[in-house]
């Protein structure tokens, strides 16, 4: 059986490797119009700002290498121009000398990728402005970021996304100002503004400028002055920019054979990584799939999710109809300076534009056991649907252990999880590594108080829209009263959770009433004891005064 | 309702907060034979290792700061000393002023907890022989240890488990000369011993002694001469020595009520976590629960488990029988020194005890991208069955992120989940975090490819057998020559992989073949291509040299 690949990166190579082990005598013929095969794009932001000092390690294996140890043809430089459905073959292009020719093959598999969204903007084309996709755009990159910094040269990234912060870091870290622009109203949209609000401070913390709610409108050069226009006519001056806007799958020899291309844009596949044409597979940034919590077609960009599909397409190419893909839940992370930011599943903002019904918790426990040294605190956010529990999605920003929370919830979301399955969950404790609830059961439990009725959250937004229309609430900051000087929401008065049942008679249980603390336990105790102290109406303020500093309207100073 | 609580650490005083936080009538008293609740027992090895510095660190509530915020009469140093489940009362006697008294309840739980094993040896009760279980044995040791010490003062840890190691580690930390004792044939049971013979080796390295397959005899003191006499007669002069053998569930007062032990010596609960008696519930160390993996009853002694237990019992305990505990699959882990051992489910040993049938794999992923910098390698074992594929245990060592992969498997085989679904398991992937494929990953495909056949185990004991037989086998080195100059197993050939489809002819394909790399991977590859070259039996060590080197005994040395 002859296998051609076209796509030597992370998806073609592994269906390669996997195909060989599978069937020792398979042909395998691997198509990649670059140059290199099988590398490390994840870790071009790292190499660019010298954290990764040996552009070789970037380098999984070479041509040859891969070559000897599959059995496999590789051809780098080889650029397939056209498929051939009908006769079973490709045109192909040796880059290195021009000439063209067919190749045949029994079964296809397509691995293109993505490619980097280009805005129809002035100046894109302009030599200091730079996408971030493969070997030579990372080399390009490196050498124009490398020449020697004045105090204060300026780099634009942007696009706010995962990998646009993974570039602020980076160029950062060779002494650029580096000044961020996202269109959105702010950074990290797979994030809600409560979680990346606390990477917008943290990026404010280290002299990195965010812009955010202004888009690009131009890139411009006079003489060696390079800048960025923004919407609104704000003008950036800069030695480069990073276009970071986003990636597409890349369809372009798909759609020109007639393969069905979906809604989401991406090649259509059906759980075994066929496309519609059954000889032809397709694997990694390129293809469509429904996601697991909407049912809908989804593009992700992703590799875990890209190596995954290729072991189970070789499988099917080998074994047809044998493996089914169940698809991603979306999870995602990025070390963005001292932060580690993660999400998993849906934001509010697709929650909203899928119409899936939600709630939201925010809970701000210890990384690890209070009392052993060096902790710090996670901000975790877990989105669920009110009457069911199912689990759609979550965000946790911190310094230690965010990815295993964000782990833990992806691979419960995975099984259709819900946030009962965070309560009962059963994690690794001792003192260095967490506590004995962890913060996934944690943020469980308070979503299951919130579902039996026992807690009415109550969001920092919808808080402020009652502050905004002046509606005459109890506020009540039930935090210690050296807590409360430090400064507390507009009009609370303060009532220590601990001294709250002797000042019962003096607040007005007809009115309705919101209690709020520092990160929301103590905000939970009061509002039970309110609660079942007579008292109508009683919200705890989701995430507390932690939460409520970063994003509310009406933060008093005292 | 009245609601009366014995023992006031982890799990009465977690239920006891929930209890008033679903019912603010609810009149709650704790009854606590020590002076402490709600302390940190498992801080304080590291409080008498000086890593925490601040005694007061380890208690999270005090009894009048849990008094005021959950309006509970909490009674410290009030020892219960009989049930009358006819009368529905306890009582007690208040240890200040030694007089008794009778305690009524509605509802009665017991945290009771566990009381470390005393072994029937002569001398336990010599002063410097210390178990650890609350705070006065931590004053205790603290201030024994705390003395001057010269060069070499020696101390023993009876018993090699996660308790005994952090003690180990601590008291080495303050200048001790450090001999673990540990009657099985290797430390950690829970780990099986290609895993725990890696923390052997580290302790070693850290000059800490390890005595194995020998029991504790007796303690004797001549003067100020204290000692420790094994089982062989070996004596060990020591400053102090640790009693840290196990524990057991406290179950006096449930038995002398009559209330059900079960078969592992626990007292009996339902999934509601309610006693033989419907008015008496129990939760924590003291209980035993049907295992999720053998159906069996079982004792586990977490802290994580009891937590969660605390909170279901509350909420069954104000309305009956509406939540349901799903068991514990036993998750633990340590530091010890600079590694991390962790551990899920069933070891090899549990599951030969159970009849289950397993099957076993080892593999060696790095703990993340290994182009990133500061990477090490995480160590995994996972014990799955051989049919279903269900996972039986997991156990992980290694620098970094070995919690994180443990935890991932105790989520899954809480959900009696298989090996299918680590394949397909999704993780927040960036290259300081992990790697494309995650560990946990990783060794669900090794597991998935000897499911399907692509790939038939050896494990390193077993080729011993071979060895120790002299089997005619063909024995393949397929690492690289370097490599193998470096030592190899006793009569190996070397045949790099990369070059073993050019020497087919020189191997007898009618013999049994064993192949072998540095972790696994390049032997998958080698097996690959001679079973499907015509060798009739061919095998691939598990976990490779890295394995090996550590348990193998036919190790040569070039």
């Amino acid at each position: 059986m002859k296998y051609v690949i076209i796509g030597g990166v992370a998806g073609g190579a592994s269906a390669a490797a996997r195909l060989k082990r599978i069937q020792e005598d398979a042909e395998i013929v691997i198509l990649e119009k670059g140059e290199h095969i099988s590398y490390a794009n994840c870790g071009m932001p790292y190499y660019i700002g010298n954290t990764i000092e040996e552009r070789k390690k970037l380098f999984v294996q070479t041509p040859v290498s891969f070559g000897n140890r599959y059995d496999a043809d590789v051809r780098t430089l080889n650029e397939v121009t056209a498929i051939h459905r009908d006769r079973k073959t490709v045109s192909v292009k040796n880059l290195r000398n021009g000439k063209e020719y067919e190749e045949a093959y029994d079964i296809l598999l397509l691995s293109p990728g993505a490619e980097p969204i280009i805005p129809p903007v002035p100046g894109t084309d302009l030599p200091n402005i730079f996408t971030l996709r493969n070997v030579s755009d990372c080399d390009r990159i490196k050498a124009a970021a490398a020449q020697s910094l004045c105090d204060g040269t300026e780099a634009v990234i942007i696009g706010g996304g995962f990998i646009g912060l993974e570039m602020a870091e980076n160029l950062h870290k060779l002494g650029y100002r580096v000044t961020v622009v996202e269109k959105a109203d702010h950074i990290l949209t797979p994030l809600d503004w409560p979680m990346a609000a606390i990477v917008q401070q943290h990026l404010a913390d280290k002299s990195v400028r965010v812009i955010t709610g202004n888009g690009l409108a131009a890139f411009q050069q006079e003489g060696d002055a390079l800048s960025v226009t923004l919407d609104d006519g704000t003008t950036l001056p800069c030695r480069l920019a990073i276009l970071s806007i986003g990636v597409r799958p890349n369809t372009r020899l798909a759609e020109a054979c007639g393969l069905k291309i979906g809604e989401a844009k991406g090649i259509w596949v059906n759980e075994f990584l066929q496309t519609s044409d059954e000889c032809i597979f397709a694997v990694g940034d390129a293809i469509e799939y429904p996601h697991p919590i909407t049912g809908k077609p989804y593009c992700n960009f992703l590799a875990g999710p890209a190596n995954l599909q290729a072991r189970i397409a070789a499988m099917n190419m080998v074994y047809p109809q044998t493996v089914r893909y169940q698809g991603s839940v979306t999870t995602a992370i990025a070390k963005i300076f001292d932060l580690t930011a993660a999400s998993t599943g849906l934001s509010e903002n697709m929650l909203k534009k899928h119409n899936i019904e939600y709630q939201t918790v925010i809970v701000h426990p210890a990384a690890h056991a209070t009392y052993y040294p060096g902790g710090s605190q996670i901000h975790l956010k877990l989105n669920f649907h009110p009457q069911n529990g199912m689990i759609l999605g979550a965000q946790a920003v911190g310094t230690q252990n965010v990815d295993k929370q964000i782990d833990a919830i992806s691979l419960i979301m995975k099984h259709q999880g819900t946030i009962f399955d965070l309560v009962n969950s059963e994690h690794a404790y001792a003192p260095p590594y967490g506590s004995a609830k962890s913060p996934v059961m944690f943020a469980g439990m308070v979503a299951e108080n919130i579902m039996a009725h026992l807690m009415n959250p109550i969001q920092a937004a919808e808080l402020d829209e009652l502050l905004d229309k002046k509606e005459d609430i109890n506020l009540l900051d039930v935090r210690e009263i050296q807590e409360f000087k430090t400064g507390t929401i507009e009009g609370a008065g303060n009532y220590p959770v601990d001294e709250l049942r002797e000042f019962l008679d003096d607040i007005d249980p007809d009115k309705k009433t919101v209690v709020f603390c520092e990160v929301g336990l103590r905000g939970y105790v009061a509002s039970r004891i309110l609660m079942q102290s007579g008292f109508e109406e009683v919200y705890n303020l989701v995430g507390g005064m932690k939460t409520y500093r970063l994003v509310g309207r009406h933060f008093e100073k005292k």
